[in-house]
């Protein structure tokens, strides 16, 4: 039994998607066959703009639809400070906790050998030029506790550390609210050596 | 903070699908982002054709890209035999099985009074015109074992009935492979109910 074109080619779509795969897929794409057409015109209208309208901001790289990005335009955010970041979404988990006053940096990932992906595929050289201006006085770099994410943020403070601006990384440890039951070795481990002096 | 424009709107599509919440939104939508533009285009297209190019099988209501769906074309096909199912996707699990050789008849729905669903919103109507050809010797009910499916169920039989048509039900038990354990206890007493004779 073959599916009509058009619902194929739904179910292929869909599944180019993460996380989605051909079970879900078929799912997703009869669910549609009951959508209103207005929504399914709504959904496949943003698909589309989301290339041809997206950009990311000139200075830290984070997406927008603008030239600069609310936050470079902010004149209430502290100019001092960058927090750098692999992807546009990290900016958008740190916003939330609404703590952070300063500016950000989108590498747009992280040095990866195993996928091809080195220092010149990622904004660090417009990071470079950034802090040349004087008013940057700390550079925090959030990247992933993963094992690129490490490396990548080893290499950045060893490029930024020779000038002598403040290069900090985000603490990892146990969550706030977790159990120590429940946290892996590794991160029991990278809270056993962040601790801090009482 | 808000997300740029093209991008919350395309959150909001992704929530309209089935199982998708706010937080899996977001994620497929900042994948999008990282997608190539053809993919994306596709996948737009695919959403469009699917109201614009799709339809119901003139006889048995299966969606179809043609005025009649593979199924009642098909030369080889047992014409005696209809067996009734809500939606189509239940069409596509049912030649999945690659045992049944009659054909379908897709109801669109089951009864619901609570989602004002009535018999005149469903293709009762044209089940009962098809019932008028002398061909036809059994009709074989298999809506979802849910309370409006069994309803539907009932409400179906008594119609067709007094016909004289062969009406049955397919049996609902514990699946094949599956732990008696692991069942609820609808599905075993079910499989009680429905015990046959050695």
């Amino acid at each position: 039994m073959h599916y009509p074109l058009p619902l194929a080619r739904l179910i292929e779509g869909f599944q180019k998607l993460p996380g989605i795969g051909p079970k879900t897929a078929t799912r997703l794409a009869f669910h549609t066959l009951k959508m209103k057409e207005d929504d399914l015109r709504d959904l496949a209208e943003a698909l589309l703009s989301v290339k041809r309208d997206l950009k990311t901001c000139s200075i830290c790289h984070h997406v927008t639809d603008e030239d600069l990005c609310p936050i470079c335009r902010d004149p209430a955010r502290d100019r001092s400070t960058i927090l750098v970041v692999e992807e546009s979404k990290d900016v958008m988990a740190m916003e939330k906790m609404k703590e952070y006053r300063g500016l950000y940096h989108v590498l747009g990932g992280v040095i990866s050998p195993l996928e091809g992906v080195g220092p010149e595929q990622l904004t660090i050289k417009p990071l470079l030029e950034r802090l040349k201006d004087e008013t940057i006085k700390e550079v925090i770099i959030a990247t992933n506790p993963s094992i690129d994410g490490e490396a990548t943020a080893v290499y950045l403070s060893r490029l930024i550390k020779p000038s002598g601006i403040r290069t900090t990384r985000i603490a990892y440890g146990v969550p706030v609210g977790g159990d120590l039951e429940y946290a892996d070795e590794v991160t029991l481990a990278k809270a056993v050596e962040g601790r801090r002096e009482y």
